[in-house]
């Protein structure tokens, strides 16, 4: 059977909304799908800085002529947007993704947030009382369509401009399976990123947490690494 | 800097034992170590399991003339060997590695062991009260050198004699930065794999219970995942 992007959904014109997309791995994102034509929103906490941030997207090389990038406070964009991104800081994900009950009710909510600590060792993962970053996620988020998934990229590469293709594979942990092809369409508008379903919520704890030995590997190797699933 | 297969040290002749190599992990890896011209010595409980075990390795494809493959009891084995490949079941990891405490002591110990449970939602990761299989071995083995390493080595892959190579990378934790280049070369005896040291041993857990996420990954694409890392 295999990965076959053949398969994956017409996806475009579907709004992606950025939650915490004024930090680095959420500006990340929103360039790389404003920049492959995606219609995107920005949402932060302060509207000016959202609105901010988007004016300073749309000045980056490579953006198509046309293309929506614009800013909002999370809960406009939260209800404005098909699928939105969790890309807020780990201490502030419960009460962010709490507020956002309301307006990400029926929505498709993706969770790329790391629940990491770091010490004089270097990165480690926390224990998280759901067991991961987007079981509380679903747990708060009742009415919602949750998946991990986004958790590997790396924002330096995410964010550089010069970088065209970003070989890797986002895995996708979510108890609803129809979510997948979505997500992995989503993926595949990153030049070299694929989309693998990589198994049940209670399995995305050691996906979030591997992003610690990500970071170990970068700083030995002097890379910036990502995951590719092999023999598929 | 990279990963750079050149500087790895010479290991011919070390002689590789597998504690568990009657077992399908134990065996497939014991089979490729062997193939690639490595001694190897296959352990279990029963010294004569082990030595029939060996002589079914020896008449497989591929096996270049005078390696030496042979067969003993874990105690035996563990002593002889300088290189000690973990590969039990997980719910006979604790009393197995702890009975091997002196034979090990000043030993190179690899301990390749996923504590994964089953139920009918598939595999999760099993809570390890030392924090992984892993950490639990370094525990109880203070005088040897230890790390997990080839935790994501599809067993039909490694036992299958028409695969001649074997695309993955194998991750190496450990606190002895100095065992690295050595697994890595033991890795690197089987085409197609890398050895990429992956951080400390608190961030072993995680690489352990993707083991999960692979059986997933197997499941929906009808595949032998494992990982490759990108950018090195």
């Amino acid at each position: 059977m295999g990965y076959d992007a053949s398969g994956l959904p017409d996806i475009t014109g579907l709004t992606v909304g950025i939650i915490g997309g004024t930090g680095d791995q959420g500006r990340g994102l929103a360039y790389r799908f404003a920049r492959a034509g995606q219609p995107v929103l920005i949402g932060s906490r302060s509207a000016d800085r959202a609105a901010q941030a988007a004016e300073e997207l749309r000045a980056l090389p490579g953006m198509p002529a046309g293309v929506t990038v614009s800013g909002g406070d999370n809960v406009e964009v939260a209800g404005r947007s098909d699928v939105v991104v969790i890309a807020v800081p780990w201490d502030g994900h419960r009460d962010t993704v709490a507020a956002l009950r309301e307006p990400l009710a029926g929505k498709v909510v993706v969770d790329c947030v790391n629940p990491l600590g770091f010490d004089r060792q270097g990165p480690y993962p926390l224990r998280v009382e759901e067991g991961s970053a987007v079981q509380q996620a679903a747990a708060l988020l009742p009415e919602s369509r949750v998946c991990a998934a986004f958790n590997h990229v790396s924002a330096p590469l995410l964010a550089d401009p010069e970088v065209d293709r970003i070989e890797l594979d986002v895995l996708i942990c979510t108890e609803d399976r129809d979510l997948v092809g979505l997500v992995a369409a989503l993926a595949a508008r990153i030049p070299g990123m694929r989309g693998i379903y990589a198994g049940r919520l209670r399995n995305a704890h050691q996906i979030e947490a591997f992003t610690a030995n990500l970071i170990a590997i970068n700083k030995r190797y002097k890379a910036h690494a990502g995951v590719r699933v092999t023999d598929l």
